[in-house]
């Protein structure tokens, strides 16, 4: 950490920090430049925040030197992670694409979901069965029956299933149905939950906060792999801005700073990333040129009368068109589909 | 709900929207302009959302006409919500100071921040037990420790307590400690906590997100009055935004217009609101100049050695100043504290 | 535009919205709905705003149905522009490069600079020679002297050029050295500089403001169409959001967006969007993936000592890399460079 | 400046950091601790940008230490500058009230205003005659006339004026008519005609940009200082967020950080930070709670059919209950109005 004094701090305010510092165990390094003195600190600074300094007298701010996580980030862990769902590897040369209803909703529908992406070449199937929702008054999705649905979508189809759990209290029955556990953007800092699913031994989706930082996204990711689960699965899946003319505004750039800062597999989430079906082959197509391990996708026999999310669900013949298109920009960074 | 079709809809198009309509039970009200036909739907539309419509073709977007709460709305309930927090009335005439430190961290430092915010005139004491962290590393909270020595603070000030809760299975524990239980901003739409809190009989102060919209903050009230928890109290604490001069950004119009839209009681907290704590008694001042029935105030003895946010949190002395001047401003507008 | 009264409204405040309506030379169509009545207003809404409604008592809110914008609409020219700047066609189905310094800073270095992006196959060269600086201390530009080094590089290396205008009284002469306009981002909404260069017959770079809805965008260009020229190119640079881990947020749903609302051409600049030099060549692949018809990149010699914009600069090696990754990509999605 | 090299950064990547510090006439001071070597830049380090640094390898970051301006800070100027408008000084202990129309529409209207605002206590008249508008469509202005039409409401009620200045070539002539020139949120950033108003000597009055950080704001006033004219007066008018509920976000915060950081006068603009005239009163309230030094409030006779920003303008009866309410306030925190 650096500090950096106010301009004419007095010789006690320098001396007042320095005792802090030492305090806790760090060495002090002063640095008196004509306008301000600034002091670092040396040692292992992530456990101590900035506000422990800015707080004493002459101080006018505290900066971080070091990243605040440690088992996400790629300098203590170089080569990338893999991790493997079923038959899968996610975060390698190929990119693996996710896709099914936002909802459970009846047998019919998921097995007609299902179908259709299996036929289109997706790796693993998605499907709500515990739905967080804006309003009380909504579909809150079909629970426990809706867990049972998936696994008979899944033995049918053989495809690994991902699905949302939505408190530490579910995460067990959770784990019992799904190949990956899904904690939503709502949710992501949620620390509880985090804590949860960082005790089993299941891959974890971790979607970005529509209103978190990358940092923050990583700290999230910091907390699962701390309580021992390695397997995470970023997801960058749109940010709230100023913009109105889209649901969220995809964020891009995250998928390259992500792929550079963590050692985990970062994948895209376009459909609510745009909130609009027409948009979400274009931004698919995009996130993989930009170097995403994969894409998750919603997808429904028939959006206009899906329970959530209708209108960013792609029809089986867009998805179809959509996994062409993803495939040929694979083939032209040199990855695979 | 109001449907605009695009330039140049086709009749069957229309009467594809038509039909949605009607199979949903409202009815259709046609208007056809120069350049677009327009389309409303008559009936309650809370149950429906935009994408419902948005999703056929032919269909450039669907407007909400109704806000999407009942409950929580003042057009239902006209007269303002007094929550009753022991002796205290929280939305009418008086001010309510809510002060305290943000973590308990142990009996003398919780003691003697109690003394100073009972001395200074503060009506209910903060303290928070389990802690929402960024980071895994930082401290959590004493958990149950904290909540017992809250209960001796309570019990040797007489002042009631409000500290957070952070997941469901929680809840039946920390009411039997708290007088009013607290949803933090990062849980505001953690859906299954806030089913929770909605089932017990007590006061719930519940935090806006740092980055929810007015009407999501009054949907998460909505959440929690519908499973029958009528004393909801809402805090405005800083939104993020682009600006990194503070912490958060205070939304200071959010006082005004929550009055207008909800009957419930709107309390501001200036200390997250700026993250520092020379803004607090400023935005304080400026808070209850604009309408808040209350504040909650970060105080801790010995700021400089804090476990957390002492950078926002204020000294004895200065938190004395601030019940001063908020008194001073509650008499300009014709109330008291 | 609908107008939504309040809960609640009289039949005199429903009266005087009729009236103010009729007043305007609208037809008034109401439509009385369970909790609400809305009224229609019938006829070329654009040149009112909702406030002339909203300020009426018994108005909640007046929501627009048009958009406001009419000559930058595909709605009222179907088919996409094509912008010929010399030999090139910018919004057909070649995807155009745009490539060059920030800052003309010399003859040598603007020389060095044009030789690289002509060898890697960019069809037009960038380079500033007036320069907005968010610092009255940073280098200004060279000016006039700037454009006559430009003009140079243009008759050597036969490439037509790109260069920023920042005021209304420079716009005829910077028109005599350039091939195209440039707008910048700040000076989105300066709208006295829209009105002159919507009077010249040159084409004209509007770079999306960093705080401009994609509405306002088109509004911006509706200014400069309106005043004559409709040589209009639109480029999507990155907007400001809560997210600091790079300079700036690439947009990148608003590449598809804006195809679908205007008929003009849309590139994008990842050197302004993401403002690291490592991120430039993915986010530039995922525009074009996305459907962008050009990308404009920064490039210089050497970035270590570029008098501005060095970190989001390429090096003539990497810029070429680049090249070759966006040529694969539009292969891939049926476009060349 | 101080420079974080990343983690396992070379001792040649470390010296030619170094280097380049050197050539820059600045003295480097190394820094090693146990996972990064930080190294500080001694001097004078405002013209210089992080990227000059960023873009050598091995480098993560470079943090400035300094703030980038330096007439507008308190550091070098610890005592607030007073800007004397005709008898009128703002800045000191009094809270000084401009208010008055949008624009400029007619003889009468103007006069209207003028005379309500006079008999209400206002200090200053405030008005438009060249008009930036979102829409091409929209009323512009009346420009020459309508500063003739101030001219006249100046002399016959004893009000100085503000009013807002555009472009560069229009400075002199606005000058002969204004008392305060308004550069407006959309110029913020227009360096051309910061530069202008730079070089006269009336005071200025510059709007902080929908979404400019307080630095940048403060770089705008730097704009000015630096090229002679002292008398800048900065305005907070709202930022540009996430929340739609009303047109700006206020920030609320930026009062008191702005009256930290610098010397020069700060007032508020309820209108534009609101949107709706229902708010204009409580934020003019708490702006003065948190230490406005005055408020710029719209004023029309007939709001419903003013030709812009209805919605958010106040009846004369509304201004006077402002004015009693501000008074009020600005007591019970030791000032006058």
């Amino acid at each position: 950490m650096v500090i950096v004094m106010r301009h004419k701090a007095t010789d006690e305010e320098v001396a007042q920090v320095v005792g802090q510092i030492e305090s806790l165990g760090f060495k002090a390094h002063l640095s008196s430049g004509e306008e301000r003195t600034v002091i670092g600190v040396i040692g292992d600074e992530r456990p101590v925040e900035p506000e422990t300094f800015e707080v004493l007298p002459g101080v006018e701010k505290a900066l971080r030197i070091l990243k605040p996580y440690k088992l996400a980030s790629r300098d203590f862990h170089p080569d990338d992670s893999v991790v493997r769902i079923n038959g899968h590897s996610l975060g390698g040369q190929q990119v693996i694409i996710m896709a099914g209803p936002c909802s459970v909703e009846s047998r019919e529908q998921l097995m007609d979901a299902a179908a259709a992406v299996k036929a289109a070449g997706a790796h693993v199937l998605r499907g709500g069965a515990f739905k967080p929702r804006t309003s009380p008054y909504a579909f809150q999705g079909l629970g426990l029956k809706g867990l049972e649905l998936l696994r008979e979508a899944r033995d049918e189809f053989r495809l690994p299933i991902v699905t949302e759990v939505m408190s530490p209290q579910e995460v067990t029955l959770v784990a019992q149905y799904a190949d990956v556990l899904q904690v939503g953007s709502r949710n992501m800092q949620n620390f509880a939950l985090l804590h949860a699913v960082g005790e089993i031994q299941k891959p974890v989706l971790l979607k970005r906060g529509l209103m978190a930082t990358i940092e923050e996204l990583l700290m999230a990711a910091e907390y699962i792999l701390s309580h021992g689960n390695t397997r995470v699965i970023l997801c960058e899946r749109g940010i709230r801005t100023f913009e109105t003319a889209t649901r969220n505004t995809f964020d891009i750039n995250a998928i390259p700073v992500l792929k550079s800062l963590t050692h985990l597999p970062v994948i895209a989430d376009p459909s609510h990333g745009t909130g609009k079906w027409e948009l979400v082959a274009p931004i698919a197509r995009a996130a993989v040129a930009a170097g995403a391990d994969g894409v998750i996708v919603e997808v429904h026999a028939d959006p206009a009368h899906a329970l959530s999310d209708g209108a960013q669900s792609l029809t089986p013949d867009n998805f179809n068109k959509l996994v062409s298109q993803v495939r040929c920009v694979a083939q032209a960074i040199g990855r695979t589909v």
